[in-house]
């Protein structure tokens, strides 16, 4: 399944892979020299992308149901990511790092965390995921704790050391991380601006999650709403890619249109923490590119790209009518049009000569994969498909994953390193849990 | 996790089962003669419950997209369905309860088929399931293929029939399948409630799925919806399981609340077809048992109950507030719940001594269910679980899977069969597809 402009389904067909990328497609030369791998049986697809996620978060799993947004925030996750020190982050990100890649998921766009950053970048270097991450920016907020809060200019210095630290990864690449703008003075976004302007760097943030959310956004921004404040802090104007979207309206979707702004659906997430049902059909026609992301373990609590993109497609069923979003374009959120939302359409998200050899092998003959021979594959795998059918991934020509268990990483050994790390972790945050 | 009325989760426990039922839990008598298996490092489960699916129509995988459901019973399901016979009937029966045994499922409410109906059982009774299961009867319908519709006395008489053949296994016991109003005359549904009394067989038929279908219901009905025509028919005195109940209003619930009415839920399905987000708070509210379920292959397209369970608490969420259905409460609906839901809340639905021994056995190693030990092991497995974790499961004492895999079925020859089975029953629908 190439997932290219045609998404053609090619069958009994070569994928040839030379120096980590894909030199040929559909029928390759077999030289004497080259491994082949015989993959009869198998459905192969590009890498699956998640334009949203906190690895940072996958020590919390189900720490903090129940709870709407602000207050998952400030009885929860702020208390917990203040935690972090680089042991914990890093355990945090392998286990989240393991079971991506387990379920076919190649490249994510992390948004980071404060406290252990470093810790969180090393692991996911070490898993061998393609990445954007960069530290988690805040220096306001009345519910913020103090290691969370540093100044607009310490969180801008810390970003840049972070970025030179990540330019040591060929895989990983920099994002500016700003939380929301509950979390943001206009001196921090200031910075941010002038620091994307400067090294091209792009821009993740939560956006129109939830309601609340942009009514605490308009009280404190003189009436403003997130678009808007954006526009006028000259935020639009830089490549900007925003988290949830949920509350996205027609103004705000025309003010966006000419943009080099991208929305990053994340609806299990979204239906979770209550924020409601994202419009991901009026976003695309408008021209934007919508990636799509599991978010975090505390609200999903889940990091299976395929039930992401399944529940896409059902959501926008049921909002607007059965297909307004196909199997075919659910599985784009996950691929290239989540590979262009995130700045990497033309170097991974489909199986083209000349693209990097990031993909996922699914066993095809798992029964909830069977179907005639006159269903679209697309609707097959959109629907039936999970973590269950992972055999293997590869990412930038290697193989991280073969026969469903991870080559590089001991599970058992990120299993128990985690459970101490969160122990430790639990006793710093001080948490009644 | 015993899913017993306090929700136990018991740790480093045994279970003893002695002729197919659990003799003891906790901490259990370990004779010579008695064969232990070691269980560490899994989490077991009771084997989930579902309370609504066509297992008939798992040949039609992905072959009635982007369809509301009178369009999509018209256009695809009923001459799909017409053009069954016992052959391909049977193929479609056992690749479906293949996928259901491999996701963790060992209890059905199978609202069954019309021609071919004896193949299907066969199947579900080779398969090890324990099931409900009838012909599905229709005797009118302006769109029904002449294969579907028979005269009510003939649907009646097959019921009889199959039902006395249903007596032969002894995991499979008879309910009365009605497919809607839309498809029975006045005469079947009194046919029906009179056959109903005289046997006390259980009766599992649609109702309130679709916008649409209550109007045609109110048109046909002389202004009567669903609720108002069951009950002046009788049929709200029976022991009744409504699948769907998407458009439930409080006046239906209020006439429903002290009646032996079930509603099985089918999260996917709802979403898929377009039918809406049922208010399943309320419906427990009024204190029906609900049940869920996945459907079919055409309108899901998967048949895991792990992923509709999730789906039911992830709704719920959105159309109320966080937790609504907390996860504990979804995992009921797949268990305790959805055992009452069909009428075997004392046999099955929970690990208790005195009950059957169906369950399920999950490998608590994965990642996706890695989480601290404060969290509550319900939101973990309510959100993080799948076919994927799942291991072994058994029926009655006996296990049907094993390391993932069926130990009385051979999928490729499942496999194989159905893609033959398909391609005849294809010609005879001559459909084109």
């Amino acid at each position: 399944m190439t997932m290219d402009g045609e998404a053609r389904v090619l069958r009994d067909a070569d994928l040839r892979i030379e120096g980590g990328r894909i030199t040929a497609i559909g029928s390759a030369r077999e030289d004497d020299d080259v491994a082949v791998r015989d993959l009869g049986g198998k459905i192969v697809l590009p890498g699956l992308v998640q334009g949203h996620i906190h690895l940072g978060q996958t020590l919390f799993r189900a720490l903090a149901e129940e709870r709407r947004l602000l207050a998952w925030l400030s009885e929860r996750i702020y208390p917990l990511e203040a935690a972090h020190d680089d042991e914990s982050a890093y355990w945090s990100g392998l286990l989240g790092a393991a079971e991506c890649l387990l379920s076919g998921t190649t490249t994510i766009q992390d948004i980071g965390i404060g406290p252990g950053i470093e810790g969180l970048v090393e692991a996911i270097a070490e898993s061998g995921l393609r990445a954007l991450v960069g530290p988690c920016l805040m220096d306001s907020g009345p519910e913020l704790p103090a290691a969370l809060s540093k100044s607009s200019d310490e969180a801008l210095q810390e970003a840049a050391r972070v970025a030179a630290e990540i330019g040591r990864y060929s895989r990983l690449s920099f994002v500016l991380n700003p939380r929301f703008i509950l979390s943001c003075s206009d001196a921090l976004w200031d910075g941010i601006r002038s620091l994307a302007a400067e090294h091209e760097w792009p821009v993740h943030t939560h956006a129109l999650e939830q309601k609340e959310e942009t009514e605490e956004v308009r009280a404190l921004k003189g009436g403003r709403d997130e678009i808007t404040y954006f526009d006028e802090a000259g935020v639009l104007d830089l490549d900007l890619r925003l988290a949830h979207g949920v509350w996205l309206e027609s103004q705000h979707l025309d003010a966006l249109a000419d943009r080099r702004v991208s929305v990053v659906h994340c609806p299990s997430s979204n239906l979770k923490l209550g924020s409601g049902l994202a419009d991901v059909v009026a976003i695309r026609n408008h021209g934007l590119a919508v990636g799509i992301g599991c978010d975090g373990t505390p609200c999903n609590n889940d990091l299976d790209a395929f039930k992401e993109l399944r529940l896409a497609a059902l959501v926008q069923s049921v909002k607007h009518s059965p297909g307004a979003l196909s199997g075919l374009e659910a599985l784009r959120l996950a691929t290239s049009e989540g590979a262009r939302a995130i700045g990497l359409g033309d170097e991974i998200g489909s199986l083209e000569v000349g693209k990097a050899a990031d993909l996922v092998v699914l066993d095809g003959e798992r029964p909830e994969l069977w179907a005639a021979p006159e269903a679209d594959l697309h609707d097959v795998i959109a629907f039936g498909a999970s973590r269950a059918a992972v055999v293997d991934v590869m990412v930038d020509g290697e193989w991280l994953v073969e026969g469903g268990v991870l080559r590089h990483l001991d599970l058992g050994a990120i299993r128990a390193s985690s459970t101490r790390a969160w122990a430790a972790l639990k006793q710093r945050a001080g948490l009644n849990l």
